[in-house]
């Protein structure tokens, strides 16, 4: 069976206008990889809600799961709760068993549930939270879409939050060789290996240290670590 | 008249895998931002040609500009070019200007230029070439699809390349306050001066340090300097 798929959707203004640099995808990939689950795509798009609708209705339909970050905070920019909502065409409101979540947090805390607080506990119908850790405030998955938060250390806890309640695959077997030539001279070579195994994935990342040192990093992956062991073989004989 | 649009599609397996952290994107945005491109949307897919296509014809439709990055070496997994020839609809074929810079650089270097290498001279047909600097390889812009490699440093260096040939528009004004308090009790004020400013984009980015202090940037953009800085006032007021 073939591994589960999967695409993330960057929700934020803020990496587009290049004042954050994202990391989430980034961690996101790791994660899904240990898990067998295979990131396909990626997209950032802005906290414009027909935006993000055209995105998540794109990306749930062509992918087992979708996992979003950003925009589910009390501020006016926060808008993905209401988009994944018009996205499923179900309403979205607070709920008790979140209000109750962060009455709890805020009462501990001392600070006040209010309004802008409040709408933290909106979610969209038919959703299941996703626990929060952190700062007590829920994602929540609506079908197979994932909807977390873009601050990195909140969005890395969701993530684990969520992992264990998804069917995973085969993680990914992979090795990798150290080359130091120039790619030119590696491609021939490399491109031949690629075609003696078909069934697995070779990439070629070039490389340029400080020191003016350069050459590749030769990767193998696949499915079948003794296949991919083999490969690895192959390529440190071919590159010696 | 607006400023003009653009969108980055990153083109890389490693991205996908967690194996490499994108950065180009942040870098692009960032360039953009000063010469007064609005960066739309970025997307990843996966060395997949069928996938690569369908993202460069929904995104080249879409914006004025589309930037790629990655897939442009000479090795076996290198299909930009033969992706973009097909999503446009041309031959891609090695041209004599991209040869000619190719085999004076390996002249240069003492390398020799062999098929592998050669395949960094195949481009569309119609393409005009983009300088690289940094290694010689161009790359070309066809249409309003700007192609360019993944390395960071040639990425950057092919920016600046194609930066100066394009239309600019107003490059945003913004101004940034921090607040050291919870972003539910600066939610409500927040979204009154942002219906009052609706000229400007108001964002909120919480944030918490090493020592625990926590609370949120709070940043204002607009075209117009004067409108910007009034709004800031009305921040540092609103949150003395």
């Amino acid at each position: 069976m073939p591994n589960p798929t999967a695409a993330m959707l960057v929700i934020g203004d803020e990496i587009l206008s290049g004042r954050t640099r994202d990391g989430n995808t980034h961690h996101l990939a790791g994660r899904l990889g240990d898990s067998g689950i295979d990131l396909r795509e990626a997209r950032t798009v802005p906290d414009e809600q027909p935006r993000i609708v055209e995105a998540l209705n794109a990306l749930r339909g062509a992918y087992d799961h979708v996992f979003t970050s950003g925009g589910i905070g009390p501020t006016h920019d926060d808008i993905t709760a209401d988009a994944v909502g018009a996205a499923f065409g179900v309403p979205v409101d607070v709920r008790d068993d979140a209000r109750t979540i962060l009455a709890a947090h805020y009462a501990s805390t001392g600070k006040e549930l209010n309004e802008a607080r409040l709408r933290m506990a909106r979610v969209p119908e038919g959703a299941t939270l996703i626990d929060n850790p952190v700062s007590a405030a829920p994602g929540f998955t609506v079908g197979n879409v994932h909807v977390m938060a873009g601050v990195p250390a909140i969005f890395a806890a969701m993530v684990e939050s969520v992992l264990p309640t998804l069917q995973g695959g085969t993680p990914p077997v992979s090795a990798s060789v150290r080359v130091e030539r120039g790619e030119g001279d590696l491609a021939g070579p490399l491109g031949e290996l690629a075609a003696r195994y078909p069934d697995l994935s070779f990439g070629s990342y070039p490389f340029q240290d400080a020191d003016g040192r350069h050459g590749a990093n030769l990767v193998v992956r696949g499915a079948d670590g003794a296949r991919v062991a083999e490969a690895e073989a192959a390529l440190r004989a071919a590159f010696a």
